[in-house]
């Protein structure tokens, strides 16, 4: 991610790049083609970037997105520009990408970033309209496990007027940085302060919408709550 | 962001969109081509995400980013496949997405997220030899201030291996959803917890690399440790 780095020895598994679109070509040490490395960096997202071309150019659009075995999958209204595209054959990329740190090295040049992201190239196909709804639920679950017992379901309109969309993972490249500072030799003595700064997508503080239902607070609600108080389970 | 919210009815300053790519066209009253507001996004991101076309397609890279004035900046090494197409004048569409939070409506349909993100079409220029110093001095700043006096500066191959590109904020768009649960009104009687997940990138500790320098943690650490535990200032 950064213009450093060049001098990393960690080595990062490979299986091999699938296309030409997938091979990595800046700090190919960083690329993993591992499918259990991939899968893990997309059910830790709530948010994809999507890119597209049309008349107009290039667009980067972010949506929300889930994972259910070899596809990631999107939905939307039916008027949206981009789904309306997708669902027509266009060509994508999707990405995700999850910051965890800001790596401070002794030199400004070897300054890097830690972090975990996912490209995945194709061309999304249409949920059909019998499956629409377990996928759906699947996104809730990703959301919110159980809830999809408690919320009202989509009603036939509602879901007429969604459109669900998925993409195989089938071309696909995870690359990931994910240590320390990396310094050249002749830095190591220079007395400046050096380390990584971590940071991480958490949890706050509930805030419930009226009153609380006779079931109380839902297992998924108070697990955020908890994690937001800094209890980590 | 999600198939729902058509009933919403928060205003948003809007002050016209200024071109046909940055005209919003899905639920519009989100959007908002105030520049402070743009700033604001852009100045809470460390990293972006680029989509740029070539002859295999459209792609969409996350890279570090950081705004100087009416300019948000990029840099890599001259190697990099996006910076070499970026700095031919290739067009791109650059996005910055802070996720807020989960909205969880009493129906499935009106669930959403909360978040802030910003769009920038254009192209970008490259940032002469003589600027490339101040420019990358502008993002340590960005990184962690002050630590430009302390960190080696990039030597004269370091600079001259590194791209700095910008891309002018003139065509510009953002957009917020920054508020609470909106339920049909026949909903708003299920009994089912509804409220938002907050969420945030926080920082966590810091992970010091080799020995405490004799001038002590500056502040950027400590204020970054004081926030990771949880103490606001």
């Amino acid at each position: 991610m950064a213009a450093s780095d060049n001098n990393e020895t960690q080595p990062v598994a490979t299986q091999g790049a699938p296309t030409a679109r997938t091979r990595m070509r800046r700090i190919a040490q960083r690329a993993d083609y591992d499918r259990a490395t991939l899968h893990a960096i997309l059910d830790a997202a709530y948010v994809c970037h999507i890119a597209f071309a049309d008349d107009l150019g290039v667009h980067c659009i972010p949506t929300a997105c889930w994972r259910e075995g070899d596809h990631l999958y999107i939905h939307g209204s039916n008027g949206s520009r981009m789904l309306k595209l997708a669902a027509e054959g266009a060509q994508v990329c999707v990405t995700i990408t999850h910051l965890d740190g800001l790596v401070l090295a002794r030199s400004a040049f070897n300054h890097s970033m830690n972090y975990r992201s996912a490209m995945i190239y194709g061309a999304f196909e249409v949920v059909a309209d019998e499956q629409k709804g377990a996928a759906l639920d699947a996104f809730m679950e990703h959301i919110a496990p159980g809830r999809v017992h408690d919320a009202r379901s989509g009603n036939r309109n509602e879901l007429a007027a969604t459109t669900v969309l998925r993409l195989a993972l089938d071309e696909a490249v995870a690359k990931v940085r994910a240590h320390g500072v990396t310094d050249d030799e002749e830095d190591l003595d220079r007395p400046v302060w050096a380390g990584v700064l971590p940071m991480a997508l958490r949890p706050l503080a509930p805030q419930r919408d009226g009153e609380l239902p006779p079931s109380g607070e839902p297992a998924y609600v108070r697990e955020w709550a908890s994690r937001a108080a800094g209890v980590e389970r």
